[in-house]
């Protein structure tokens, strides 16, 4: 282990004595005429923003870092060299682990318990001390803590809704934590502002809202997007609950499927609305709200003198991958006055595909809706987009106005300060690598993306569907990528359907998945669901899975799971 | 612009045909013993996580990406080495930017108002569209977009409690890119949740809570950390708010200073407490809380039948820098029952340094305190930790048990299964950064830092609070790093106090403000503050300034503001 003392020196800081300035003073100006930018353009020399110097070209070099530690690097004094070489070798470890990641010779994980790693793997020691470890010991950590990490861009990785590692998102995301800035103001953040301004109304326009109108923000992840849906519904038709709180209204109610996700409720617990206010919608048996429950609950609600305020259409739900029927829900929104929520976490990406978008015909009806192009659409974590259709309402609900952040006497104009929009102060930048990734596909990218992890969903289906051993959690072609399914052993096969069959049938999921964790080979995940035991769930949302990783899912399922 | 037709070729895929496997099925084990770990180490060459294989190293070589796309890059077939290229190609640009970022001879920014971005600026487009664009546009961009930002990491750069570009940080956000996973479940983040287990104890024994016990997760900023303070506070004297809504509780109202963060009322609003009932406390002329006038406003809401539930005091105020005296605070806390939260997101970090943590002395007191380690301590964006003395509040408060991420009857022990305390379902790593600075800083490194910081800003209020042209805003030495001042200029000097001249140096600050960001030689924040016009806020976070960036800054707000 390179623990080794730090050294006396410290990095003490080497200011440089250059303090160039523009030659004259330039007041206050509003446009930068062309004449202008010719002046600036002259200035460059002197004071410079380009990035664009092709010359200074790295060189990596052997570079000891066992006496090398984080005070050498810049700002450090001579800094620059050891900064780079690190940086670059850095770099050369997640190289590497990039080509692994898409390596089908590789495990998709090396598993070992929490004691186990606890306890220090092979000097991988997680504590933290008062003094410093040598960049030789940080760099040799960095590779433990991808080695005993899960490769959730495997081709055999299928465990969760979002998989996939996308270079040119890896790439934006490089350069996101590079520029380190936060999204609450265009004086910090102009082009990620901006970028953020033109996504989400490419977004809203893909939704089907008039000339893309509306309003929207980045937020951390779907349950908060979601969140905010409830916030701005309740702000719509009870503005005075931001002042007064929930006593100045009536006892609001939410409703939602009972397949939706976890987070409406989770929201209506954290807003105040309390979770029995969240009403659970009855679903057909492919998971699909029945709009008639919808409508005699709504009614029900309102006998008791409660006040319906918002229904969530989930679009794509996490475990059967069910598309609500938007239309006929719109409708009972429309007749009750009632706030439309979609939630399209998982299925919103299908917007983007022309043979599959009918799934979510009836968004544009929408109120608001949530979209995670995190999850189908390959983009790293986290990028979840909550988009409005009312402008000016996110504001409403949220703005506290505060003097130091939101200035109103800024010289550009500050109606692109979005910050205030949000129940966030500092927003991570989670727009670029999403922009970057749609100017590098392009809009056709993300279709094909998405029509080949339908089409191979479908294979699996078709595969299993009739396959001795095999039980279909519900019948027909699934409608997003989630395919659910029991494996059944050979020992329960000949089993008669009862209380023992379920209970042993409750065990092979969690059995199997234990064991393909064990042997690192693939991972997918499984799952109870109402009175249904354990299945799997199988999701594609990976552009490295191909037919053969399907193949080879079904092959280890049955290797595992042939003796229990 | 190098807008190419796509290729009619698509990157087709090409599944490696080795479905290796280990030898011999191994049924679910509680234990890997040392036996097995040789069987494991024996299977290596089979099937490999391993990623310190050290001859792989990168060759760099020229590559043209103008006739190169995004899907020719892995998993595409031979999308190998396109892929390294493409990486390096970007780190290229990443890496000459971090070298211009501590250069004293390059603009803070190049600023251009949005309607000039928007318009695109010599060929940096921003729109998106439906064919993809080459790599070498891709390229472009990704320099356009550095180049028309804001180096938040330049010695220079005081706008904002986040700022500095550490080295070790930025490393470690480009690992937690790489390996793009979620902190919800042990099983597909167990390194990383370990890592925030261990790092939220240390930071737990540094507030002074026996053993370090207790509870935490890291958020997604301090609102949101503040947001929990406030939901788990209501959860643990009213806990029947979550099941039933507010309507269970009586009019509870929450207690803050009017310093404070305004999160705290964001936090009121969204919950469903009302912003009438976040209470502001009235403070001396430094900003901190009169504690008498917090028992006085206890006493008058309790009259009025309100239910005090929640203060917050505030350790290191946004604008003034100020804390709170939490002791005294607490005592009236605990004299009526209310739950103490300490909002350290920007004065957490002086806990580190043994000089400058009795700023915050009492804070062992607090039920539950919010520190941002993206601040004060110069952790990438974004860092954000909720800390709670009491363990399994959170969970009580936020679990809602989704069976298809928290099954009980995974292999492992669950209870590493963190993700239900959260409001999110997915979350973001923000661990591993910090993580990794610890190590590479140590406990000592950290103290360094912060109290470089403080010297920094007392040398700036030694220098300017008898300067010609400068009053203080409060008197006295900065509690941190924060120093308020007002620039006079010449022309304001000899004016009487009256309207007039408030008027007139209102408007100094944003004057001087807009003319450094044209220039981009510097960035300041300033505000309003109560009846206080625009002043300076200056702070310091950032570990490239030192005592000639201070003098820059004073000498350019001469030079800028002389003649207003």
């Amino acid at each position: 282990m390179a623990t080794s003392e730090p050294r006396a020196t410290g990095g003490d800081q080497d200011p440089n004595s250059a303090n160039l300035r523009p030659p004259s003073t330039r007041f206050l100006q509003k446009n930068n005429s062309l004449e202008e930018k010719g002046r600036l353009a002259g200035q460059k020399n002197l004071l410079s923003c380009d990035n664009s110097d092709r010359d200074a070209r790295f060189r990596r070099t052997e570079t000891d870092f066992s006496n090398l530690f984080a005070r050498d690097l810049l700002p450090a004094k001579n800094g620059e060299e050891p900064t780079i070489q690190f940086l670059l070798e850095v770099v050369d470890i997640l190289t590497n682990y990039v080509k692994k990641t898409f390596d089908r010779s590789t495990k998709v994980l090396d598993f070992h318990h929490p004691h186990q790693l606890l306890e220090g793997m092979e000097g991988f020691n997680l504590e933290l001390s008062d003094q410093p470890e040598s960049l030789e010991q940080i760099l040799v950590d960095c590779r433990d803590t991808l080695k005993y990490g899960v490769r959730t861009g495997h081709p055999r990785f299928f465990n969760q809704l979002s998989s996939g590692l996308d270079i040119i998102g890896l790439a934006g995301e490089w350069l996101t934590s590079t520029a380190n800035t936060n999204m609450f103001t265009y004086e910090i953040a102009p082009v990620f502002v901006l970028m953020e301004q033109l996504t989400l109304k490419k977004m809203r326009e893909m939704i089907g809202w008039p000339s893309g109108e509306g309003d929207g923000l980045f937020s951390p992840g779907g349950a908060i997007s979601n969140m905010y849906s409830v916030m701005i519904a309740r702000y719509k038709y009870f503005p005075e609950v931001k002042t007064k709180g929930m006593s100045a209204a009536p006892r609001l109610v939410l409703f939602t499927s009972e397949h939706s996700h976890y987070s409406i409720k989770k929201a209506g617990a954290a807003l105040g609305f309390g979770t029995e206010n969240v009403i659970l919608l009855s679903t057909d048996e492919r998971g699909r709200v029945i709009p008639a429950d919808l409508e005699a609950k709504i009614i029900d609600a309102k006998q008791k003198g409660y006040v319906p305020l918002f229904v969530n259409a989930t679009a794509g739900s996490t475990v059967y991958g069910a598309f609500d029927p938007i239309n006929e829900i719109a409708d009972i929104c429309e007749k009750y006055n009632l706030w439309l929520h979609v939630d399209g976490a998982w299925g919103g990406g299908l917007l983007m595909s022309r043979k599959h978008r009918h799934k979510l015909s009836g968004i544009e009806r929408a109120n608001s809706v949530t979209w995670n192009p995190h999850k189908m659409m390959g983009v790293p974590l986290q990028c979840s987009a909550i988009l409005v259709r009312e402008k000016g309402i996110l504001a409403g609900c949220n703005s506290m106005c505060a003097g130091y952040l939101f200035q109103p006497d800024k010289q550009y104009d500050v109606t692109y300060d979005t910050g205030d929009k949000a129940i966030q102060c500092g927003r991570h930048v989670d727009i670029f690598k999403f922009w970057l990734m749609w100017k590098a596909k392009g809009t056709i990218g993300f279709e094909q993306h998405i029509d080949k992890c339908l089409d191979l969903s479908q294979y699996l289906y078709n595969k299993i569907k009739n396959r001795e051993g095999y039980e279909m959690v519900f019948d027909g072609v699934p409608q997003h990528t989630n395919v659910c399914f029991w494996y059944i052993p050979p020992s329960l096969r000949g089993m008669p359907h009862g209380d023992e069959r379920r209970e042993k049938l409750h065990r092979v999921a969690p059995k199997i998945k234990a064991m393909m964790m064990e042997s690192g080979t693939t991972m997918v995940g499984y799952q109870p669901q109402g009175n249904k035991v354990n299945f799997f769930r199988m999701v594609v949302s990976n552009p490295a899975a191909t037919q053969s990783d399907i193949d080879f899912l079904i092959d280890e399922i049955e290797r595992l799971g042939h003796d229990l």
